[in-house]
Protein backbone atom coordinates (compact mmCIF):
# COMPACT_ATOMS: atom_id res chain seq x y z
CA UNK A 1 0.00 0.00 0.00
CA UNK A 2 1.63 3.59 -1.12
CA UNK A 3 1.70 5.88 1.62
CA UNK A 4 3.48 9.21 1.52
CA UNK A 5 7.38 9.45 1.46
CA UNK A 6 9.16 8.55 4.48
CA UNK A 7 10.02 12.50 5.78
CA UNK A 8 5.92 12.86 5.50
CA UNK A 9 4.80 10.16 7.27
CA UNK A 10 7.98 10.47 9.98
CA UNK A 11 6.71 14.17 10.68
CA UNK A 12 2.84 13.25 10.82
CA UNK A 13 4.13 10.49 13.31
CA UNK A 14 5.97 13.48 15.44
CA UNK A 15 3.46 15.73 15.38
CA UNK A 16 1.09 13.22 16.46
CA UNK A 17 2.93 13.44 19.67
CA UNK A 18 1.58 17.25 20.16
CA UNK A 19 -1.47 16.81 22.99
CA UNK A 20 -4.71 16.84 20.94
CA UNK A 21 -3.22 16.06 17.63
CA UNK A 22 -4.21 13.17 15.90
CA UNK A 23 -3.21 11.50 12.16
CA UNK A 24 -5.39 13.66 9.96
CA UNK A 25 -4.27 17.02 12.06
CA UNK A 26 -0.96 16.06 12.01
CA UNK A 27 -1.28 15.79 8.10
CA UNK A 28 -3.26 18.80 7.81
CA UNK A 29 0.21 20.76 9.72
CA UNK A 30 2.54 18.85 7.69
CA UNK A 31 0.96 19.47 4.22
CA UNK A 32 0.05 22.89 5.27
CA UNK A 33 4.15 23.47 6.63
CA UNK A 34 5.66 21.89 3.14
CA UNK A 35 3.33 24.62 0.93
CA UNK A 36 5.82 27.29 3.47
CA UNK A 37 8.80 28.91 2.53
CA UNK A 38 12.13 26.23 3.56
CA UNK A 39 12.64 29.64 5.63
CA UNK A 40 9.52 29.19 7.98
CA UNK A 41 10.28 25.35 8.12
CA UNK A 42 13.77 26.08 9.44
CA UNK A 43 12.49 28.81 12.31
CA UNK A 44 9.73 26.38 13.53
CA UNK A 45 12.46 23.69 13.87
CA UNK A 46 15.21 26.30 15.03
CA UNK A 47 12.59 27.73 17.58
CA UNK A 48 12.11 23.66 19.10
CA UNK A 49 16.27 23.54 19.15
CA UNK A 50 16.20 26.60 21.55
CA UNK A 51 14.24 25.21 24.01
CA UNK A 52 17.03 22.79 24.96
CA UNK A 53 19.80 25.25 24.12
CA UNK A 54 18.95 28.61 25.58
CA UNK A 55 16.07 27.35 28.34
CA UNK A 56 17.17 26.29 31.74
CA UNK A 57 15.26 26.13 35.08
CA UNK A 58 15.72 28.49 37.69
CA UNK A 59 17.98 26.76 40.11
CA UNK A 60 15.31 29.29 42.70
CA UNK A 61 12.18 28.95 41.72
CA UNK A 62 12.15 26.26 39.39
CA UNK A 63 10.34 28.52 36.33
CA UNK A 64 11.95 27.99 32.68
CA UNK A 65 14.50 30.90 32.16
CA UNK A 66 17.17 31.96 29.96
CA UNK A 67 19.23 33.00 33.04
CA UNK A 68 19.51 31.21 36.71
CA UNK A 69 18.27 32.68 38.81
CA UNK A 70 15.20 33.76 36.56
CA UNK A 71 14.28 37.37 36.56
CA UNK A 72 11.49 37.12 38.77
CA UNK A 73 13.91 35.79 41.78
CA UNK A 74 16.75 38.32 40.35
CA UNK A 75 14.26 40.78 40.77
CA UNK A 76 15.35 43.42 44.28
CA UNK A 77 11.83 45.14 44.08
CA UNK A 78 10.09 42.06 44.65
CA UNK A 79 8.92 41.05 48.74
CA UNK A 80 11.39 38.07 49.35
CA UNK A 81 8.91 37.47 52.41
CA UNK A 82 5.71 36.26 50.55
CA UNK A 83 6.11 32.54 48.37
CA UNK A 84 3.09 31.78 45.71
CA UNK A 85 3.55 28.39 45.18
CA UNK A 86 1.87 26.95 42.01
CA UNK A 87 1.27 23.92 40.31
CA UNK A 88 3.05 25.13 36.90
CA UNK A 89 4.71 28.19 34.77
CA UNK A 90 1.42 28.78 33.24
CA UNK A 91 -0.42 29.38 36.43
CA UNK A 92 2.60 31.71 37.72
CA UNK A 93 2.01 33.56 34.74
CA UNK A 94 -1.71 33.88 35.52
CA UNK A 95 -0.62 35.02 39.02
CA UNK A 96 1.43 37.27 37.70
CA UNK A 97 -0.61 38.66 35.11
CA UNK A 98 -2.98 40.32 38.17
CA UNK A 99 -0.14 42.36 39.61
CA UNK A 100 -1.61 41.48 42.85
CA UNK A 101 1.65 39.55 44.05
CA UNK A 102 4.82 41.11 44.50
CA UNK A 103 6.86 38.50 46.20
CA UNK A 104 8.44 35.31 44.78
CA UNK A 105 6.88 32.31 43.34
CA UNK A 106 7.62 28.42 43.54
CA UNK A 107 6.59 25.90 40.75
CA UNK A 108 6.07 23.03 42.66
CA UNK A 109 5.60 20.72 38.82
CA UNK A 110 2.27 19.83 39.63
CA UNK A 111 -0.25 18.59 41.63
CA UNK A 112 -0.70 15.64 44.26
CA UNK A 113 -2.77 13.03 41.96
CA UNK A 114 -1.97 9.48 43.17
CA UNK A 115 -4.25 7.72 40.12
CA UNK A 116 -2.09 9.35 38.04
CA UNK A 117 1.41 8.29 39.92
CA UNK A 118 2.34 11.81 40.82
CA UNK A 119 3.46 11.62 44.82
CA UNK A 120 5.05 14.25 46.47
CA UNK A 121 8.49 13.09 45.31
CA UNK A 122 7.67 13.58 41.58
CA UNK A 123 6.91 17.29 42.83
CA UNK A 124 9.29 19.79 44.15
CA UNK A 125 7.87 19.33 47.86
CA UNK A 126 11.62 18.53 48.94
CA UNK A 127 13.06 21.83 47.23
CA UNK A 128 9.88 24.19 48.64
CA UNK A 129 11.05 22.92 52.04
CA UNK A 130 14.16 23.24 52.25
CA UNK A 131 14.01 26.43 50.59
CA UNK A 132 11.26 27.77 53.84
CA UNK A 133 13.83 26.59 56.39
CA UNK A 134 16.39 28.98 54.69
CA UNK A 135 14.31 32.09 53.87
CA UNK A 136 11.58 31.97 56.38
CA UNK A 137 8.98 33.78 54.87
CA UNK A 138 6.24 35.10 56.29
CA UNK A 139 3.73 33.79 53.94
CA UNK A 140 3.21 30.93 52.00
CA UNK A 141 0.21 31.50 49.28
CA UNK A 142 -0.70 28.40 48.29
CA UNK A 143 -2.43 28.98 44.46
CA UNK A 144 -4.23 25.84 43.24
CA UNK A 145 -6.72 25.17 41.18
CA UNK A 146 -10.25 24.12 43.34
CA UNK A 147 -10.10 20.66 42.03
CA UNK A 148 -9.70 17.34 44.24
CA UNK A 149 -6.33 17.47 43.40
CA UNK A 150 -5.63 20.77 44.33
CA UNK A 151 -7.34 20.79 47.53
CA UNK A 152 -6.05 17.55 48.13
CA UNK A 153 -2.07 19.70 47.70
CA UNK A 154 -3.42 22.52 49.70
CA UNK A 155 -4.08 19.75 52.10
CA UNK A 156 -1.10 18.09 52.01
CA UNK A 157 1.41 21.21 52.04
CA UNK A 158 -0.86 22.88 55.26
CA UNK A 159 -0.03 19.50 57.23
CA UNK A 160 3.50 19.70 55.94
CA UNK A 161 4.45 23.56 56.29
CA UNK A 162 2.17 23.89 59.62
CA UNK A 163 5.48 24.16 61.93
CA UNK A 164 6.98 26.31 59.36
CA UNK A 165 6.32 29.60 60.92
CA UNK A 166 5.05 31.49 58.02
CA UNK A 167 1.24 32.66 57.54
CA UNK A 168 -0.39 29.71 55.63
CA UNK A 169 -2.68 31.01 52.67
CA UNK A 170 -4.89 29.95 49.86
CA UNK A 171 -7.31 31.64 47.30
CA UNK A 172 -10.34 33.31 48.04
CA UNK A 173 -13.29 31.23 46.41
CA UNK A 174 -16.85 32.67 45.72
CA UNK A 175 -18.26 34.39 42.60
CA UNK A 176 -16.74 35.11 39.55
CA UNK A 177 -17.57 38.59 38.27
CA UNK A 178 -19.77 39.37 35.86
CA UNK A 179 -21.70 36.12 37.02
CA UNK A 180 -25.07 36.27 37.62
CA UNK A 181 -26.24 35.25 41.26
CA UNK A 182 -29.06 32.60 40.29
CA UNK A 183 -26.98 31.02 38.07
CA UNK A 184 -24.93 30.36 40.57
CA UNK A 185 -24.26 26.53 41.34
CA UNK A 186 -24.82 25.54 44.98
CA UNK A 187 -20.95 25.11 45.94
CA UNK A 188 -20.13 28.38 44.47
CA UNK A 189 -22.87 30.48 46.69
CA UNK A 190 -22.02 28.83 49.26
CA UNK A 191 -18.28 28.93 49.31
CA UNK A 192 -19.06 33.04 48.41
CA UNK A 193 -21.34 33.03 51.49
CA UNK A 194 -18.88 31.52 53.73
CA UNK A 195 -16.20 33.65 52.31
CA UNK A 196 -18.24 36.74 52.95
CA UNK A 197 -16.61 39.79 53.76
CA UNK A 198 -17.35 43.26 55.78
CA UNK A 199 -17.77 46.17 53.02
CA UNK A 200 -15.09 48.15 53.72
CA UNK A 201 -16.26 51.61 55.60
CA UNK A 202 -14.61 53.83 52.48
CA UNK A 203 -17.06 52.05 50.29
CA UNK A 204 -20.60 53.39 51.73
CA UNK A 205 -21.32 56.84 52.49
CA UNK A 206 -20.95 57.99 56.27
CA UNK A 207 -21.12 61.21 57.71
CA UNK A 208 -18.21 61.13 59.53
CA UNK A 209 -15.49 63.55 57.98
CA UNK A 210 -13.47 61.79 55.28
CA UNK A 211 -10.02 61.43 57.81
CA UNK A 212 -6.45 62.46 56.08
CA UNK A 213 -7.07 64.78 53.26
CA UNK A 214 -4.76 67.49 51.68
CA UNK B 1 4.56 42.96 31.75
CA UNK B 2 6.20 39.68 32.48
CA UNK B 3 6.39 36.74 30.16
CA UNK B 4 7.19 33.66 29.51
CA UNK B 5 10.77 33.50 28.69
CA UNK B 6 11.94 34.15 25.17
CA UNK B 7 12.09 30.48 23.41
CA UNK B 8 8.71 29.70 25.00
CA UNK B 9 7.11 32.86 23.55
CA UNK B 10 9.37 32.57 20.38
CA UNK B 11 8.19 28.54 19.45
CA UNK B 12 4.15 29.48 20.91
CA UNK B 13 5.00 32.29 17.77
CA UNK B 14 5.98 29.76 15.53
CA UNK B 15 3.79 27.00 16.54
CA UNK B 16 0.91 29.67 16.09
CA UNK B 17 1.89 29.57 11.63
CA UNK B 18 -0.10 25.84 12.20
CA UNK B 19 -3.18 25.91 10.10
CA UNK B 20 -5.69 25.93 13.15
CA UNK B 21 -3.21 26.95 16.27
CA UNK B 22 -3.90 29.79 18.14
CA UNK B 23 -2.10 31.23 20.79
CA UNK B 24 -3.72 29.07 23.62
CA UNK B 25 -3.11 25.49 21.46
CA UNK B 26 0.36 26.58 20.67
CA UNK B 27 0.95 27.35 24.65
CA UNK B 28 -0.23 23.82 24.62
CA UNK B 29 1.86 22.45 22.40
CA UNK B 30 4.82 24.27 23.82
CA UNK B 31 4.21 22.93 27.37
CA UNK B 32 3.60 19.76 26.26
CA UNK B 33 6.74 19.78 24.18
CA UNK B 34 8.90 21.08 27.30
CA UNK B 35 7.76 17.97 29.61
CA UNK B 36 8.97 16.15 27.07
CA UNK B 37 12.15 14.22 26.91
CA UNK B 38 15.21 16.36 24.57
CA UNK B 39 15.15 13.49 22.33
CA UNK B 40 11.61 14.03 21.54
CA UNK B 41 12.09 17.57 20.72
CA UNK B 42 15.02 16.99 18.41
CA UNK B 43 12.69 13.47 16.60
CA UNK B 44 10.57 16.36 15.98
CA UNK B 45 12.94 19.47 14.84
CA UNK B 46 14.77 17.10 13.04
CA UNK B 47 11.40 15.46 11.17
CA UNK B 48 11.21 19.04 9.96
CA UNK B 49 14.53 19.20 8.62
CA UNK B 50 14.05 16.24 6.98
CA UNK B 51 11.34 18.11 5.00
CA UNK B 52 14.11 19.62 2.79
CA UNK B 53 16.84 17.82 2.99
CA UNK B 54 14.84 14.18 2.08
CA UNK B 55 11.68 15.30 0.10
CA UNK B 56 11.76 16.54 -3.46
CA UNK B 57 9.22 17.01 -6.24
CA UNK B 58 8.76 13.89 -9.05
CA UNK B 59 9.78 16.04 -12.30
CA UNK B 60 7.42 13.66 -13.56
CA UNK B 61 3.73 13.80 -11.76
CA UNK B 62 5.07 16.96 -9.36
CA UNK B 63 3.90 14.53 -5.97
CA UNK B 64 6.38 14.37 -2.99
CA UNK B 65 9.35 12.13 -3.32
CA UNK B 66 12.52 11.12 -2.12
CA UNK B 67 13.32 9.92 -5.06
CA UNK B 68 13.06 11.49 -8.55
CA UNK B 69 10.50 9.91 -10.93
CA UNK B 70 8.60 8.81 -7.81
CA UNK B 71 7.92 5.29 -6.53
CA UNK B 72 4.39 4.96 -9.02
CA UNK B 73 5.89 6.93 -11.87
CA UNK B 74 9.26 4.44 -11.61
CA UNK B 75 6.62 1.47 -10.83
CA UNK B 76 6.86 -0.59 -14.39
CA UNK B 77 3.71 -2.17 -13.75
CA UNK B 78 1.80 0.72 -13.54
CA UNK B 79 -0.75 1.53 -17.02
CA UNK B 80 1.20 4.22 -18.46
CA UNK B 81 -2.10 5.36 -20.92
CA UNK B 82 -3.64 6.68 -18.38
CA UNK B 83 -3.26 9.51 -16.25
CA UNK B 84 -5.54 10.92 -13.30
CA UNK B 85 -5.31 14.46 -12.27
CA UNK B 86 -5.76 15.69 -9.27
CA UNK B 87 -5.07 18.96 -6.97
CA UNK B 88 -2.69 17.69 -4.12
CA UNK B 89 -1.10 14.92 -2.90
CA UNK B 90 -3.63 14.52 -0.44
CA UNK B 91 -6.34 13.52 -3.37
CA UNK B 92 -3.81 11.24 -4.84
CA UNK B 93 -3.31 9.07 -1.70
CA UNK B 94 -6.92 8.94 -1.43
CA UNK B 95 -7.43 7.88 -5.39
CA UNK B 96 -4.52 5.16 -4.24
CA UNK B 97 -6.43 3.83 -1.30
CA UNK B 98 -9.12 2.47 -3.64
CA UNK B 99 -7.06 0.61 -5.61
CA UNK B 100 -9.24 0.67 -8.59
CA UNK B 101 -6.81 3.41 -10.49
CA UNK B 102 -3.20 1.33 -11.98
CA UNK B 103 -2.33 4.40 -14.35
CA UNK B 104 -0.33 7.12 -13.43
CA UNK B 105 -0.80 10.68 -11.64
CA UNK B 106 -0.72 14.09 -12.55
CA UNK B 107 -0.59 17.02 -9.20
CA UNK B 108 -2.07 19.71 -10.56
CA UNK B 109 -1.16 21.82 -7.07
CA UNK B 110 -4.88 23.01 -6.68
CA UNK B 111 -7.85 23.83 -8.29
CA UNK B 112 -8.63 27.27 -9.88
CA UNK B 113 -9.51 29.86 -7.98
CA UNK B 114 -9.73 33.47 -9.15
CA UNK B 115 -11.12 34.82 -6.24
CA UNK B 116 -7.37 33.64 -4.32
CA UNK B 117 -5.63 34.64 -7.05
CA UNK B 118 -5.44 31.33 -8.33
CA UNK B 119 -4.82 31.32 -12.37
CA UNK B 120 -3.55 28.42 -14.40
CA UNK B 121 -0.14 30.14 -14.00
CA UNK B 122 0.14 28.92 -10.33
CA UNK B 123 -0.94 25.19 -11.59
CA UNK B 124 1.17 22.80 -13.42
CA UNK B 125 -0.96 22.96 -16.14
CA UNK B 126 1.77 23.85 -18.73
CA UNK B 127 3.59 20.52 -17.48
CA UNK B 128 0.43 18.24 -17.44
CA UNK B 129 -0.03 19.47 -21.44
CA UNK B 130 3.59 19.06 -22.24
CA UNK B 131 3.34 15.37 -20.76
CA UNK B 132 0.30 14.99 -22.59
CA UNK B 133 1.49 16.30 -26.31
CA UNK B 134 4.75 13.64 -24.84
CA UNK B 135 3.53 10.74 -23.39
CA UNK B 136 -0.14 10.13 -25.49
CA UNK B 137 -2.33 8.66 -22.87
CA UNK B 138 -5.87 7.24 -24.20
CA UNK B 139 -7.59 8.23 -21.30
CA UNK B 140 -7.18 11.80 -18.81
CA UNK B 141 -9.07 10.96 -15.24
CA UNK B 142 -10.01 14.47 -14.03
CA UNK B 143 -10.34 13.64 -10.65
CA UNK B 144 -11.17 17.00 -8.80
CA UNK B 145 -13.99 17.55 -5.64
CA UNK B 146 -17.44 18.21 -6.85
CA UNK B 147 -17.04 21.98 -5.72
CA UNK B 148 -17.18 25.64 -7.94
CA UNK B 149 -13.58 25.57 -7.52
CA UNK B 150 -13.12 21.70 -9.09
CA UNK B 151 -16.23 22.17 -11.48
CA UNK B 152 -14.14 25.28 -13.16
CA UNK B 153 -11.07 23.31 -12.77
CA UNK B 154 -12.87 20.10 -14.76
CA UNK B 155 -14.29 22.78 -17.14
CA UNK B 156 -11.21 24.66 -18.04
CA UNK B 157 -8.70 21.25 -18.46
CA UNK B 158 -11.71 19.66 -20.80
CA UNK B 159 -11.31 22.77 -23.32
CA UNK B 160 -7.84 22.90 -22.95
CA UNK B 161 -7.23 19.21 -23.14
CA UNK B 162 -10.03 18.55 -25.88
CA UNK B 163 -7.92 17.77 -28.58
CA UNK B 164 -5.95 15.77 -27.39
CA UNK B 165 -6.70 12.64 -28.60
CA UNK B 166 -6.88 11.15 -25.12
CA UNK B 167 -10.64 9.98 -23.72
CA UNK B 168 -11.52 12.66 -20.77
CA UNK B 169 -13.64 11.24 -17.79
CA UNK B 170 -14.47 12.24 -14.59
CA UNK B 171 -15.74 10.67 -11.48
CA UNK B 172 -19.40 9.50 -10.93
CA UNK B 173 -21.34 11.68 -8.69
CA UNK B 174 -24.15 9.65 -6.89
CA UNK B 175 -25.34 8.35 -3.30
CA UNK B 176 -22.74 7.83 -1.20
CA UNK B 177 -22.84 4.14 -0.26
CA UNK B 178 -24.37 3.42 3.13
CA UNK B 179 -26.39 6.88 3.14
CA UNK B 180 -30.46 6.46 3.06
CA UNK B 181 -32.37 7.93 -0.35
CA UNK B 182 -34.90 9.87 1.72
CA UNK B 183 -32.03 12.02 3.98
CA UNK B 184 -30.04 13.01 0.08
CA UNK B 185 -30.51 16.65 -0.82
CA UNK B 186 -32.01 17.13 -4.45
CA UNK B 187 -28.32 17.80 -6.40
CA UNK B 188 -27.11 14.48 -5.13
CA UNK B 189 -30.15 12.28 -5.73
CA UNK B 190 -30.57 14.47 -9.26
CA UNK B 191 -27.06 13.65 -9.76
CA UNK B 192 -27.77 9.83 -8.65
CA UNK B 193 -30.66 9.66 -11.66
CA UNK B 194 -29.19 11.36 -14.24
CA UNK B 195 -25.99 9.10 -13.65
CA UNK B 196 -27.96 6.05 -13.59
CA UNK B 197 -26.45 2.33 -15.19
CA UNK B 198 -27.40 -0.23 -16.23
CA UNK B 199 -27.87 -3.47 -13.84
CA UNK B 200 -25.20 -5.99 -15.35
CA UNK B 201 -27.04 -8.94 -16.56
CA UNK B 202 -25.48 -11.05 -14.36
CA UNK B 203 -26.83 -9.56 -11.36
CA UNK B 204 -30.34 -9.96 -12.51
CA UNK B 205 -31.76 -13.25 -13.76
CA UNK B 206 -33.24 -12.41 -17.09
CA UNK B 207 -34.43 -14.75 -20.36
CA UNK B 208 -33.38 -12.36 -22.85
CA UNK B 209 -29.23 -11.78 -24.09
CA UNK B 210 -27.55 -9.18 -23.05
CA UNK B 211 -28.12 -5.87 -24.94
CA UNK B 212 -25.82 -3.26 -25.12
CA UNK B 213 -25.58 -0.11 -23.49
CA UNK B 214 -28.71 1.83 -23.73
Amino acid sequence: MTRFPKPIEELIDRFGMLPGVGPKTAERFVFSLLKRSREDRQQLSQAIEAIDGQLTTCSVCRNYTEADPCVICADPRRERNVICVVANEQDLLAVESTREHHGLYHILGGVLSPADGITPDELTVRELQQRIRQERPDEIILAFDPTIEGESTILYLTRLLDRSGARLTRLARGLPPGSELHYADEVTLSDALKGRRDIAPSAVPSRKPAAGHG
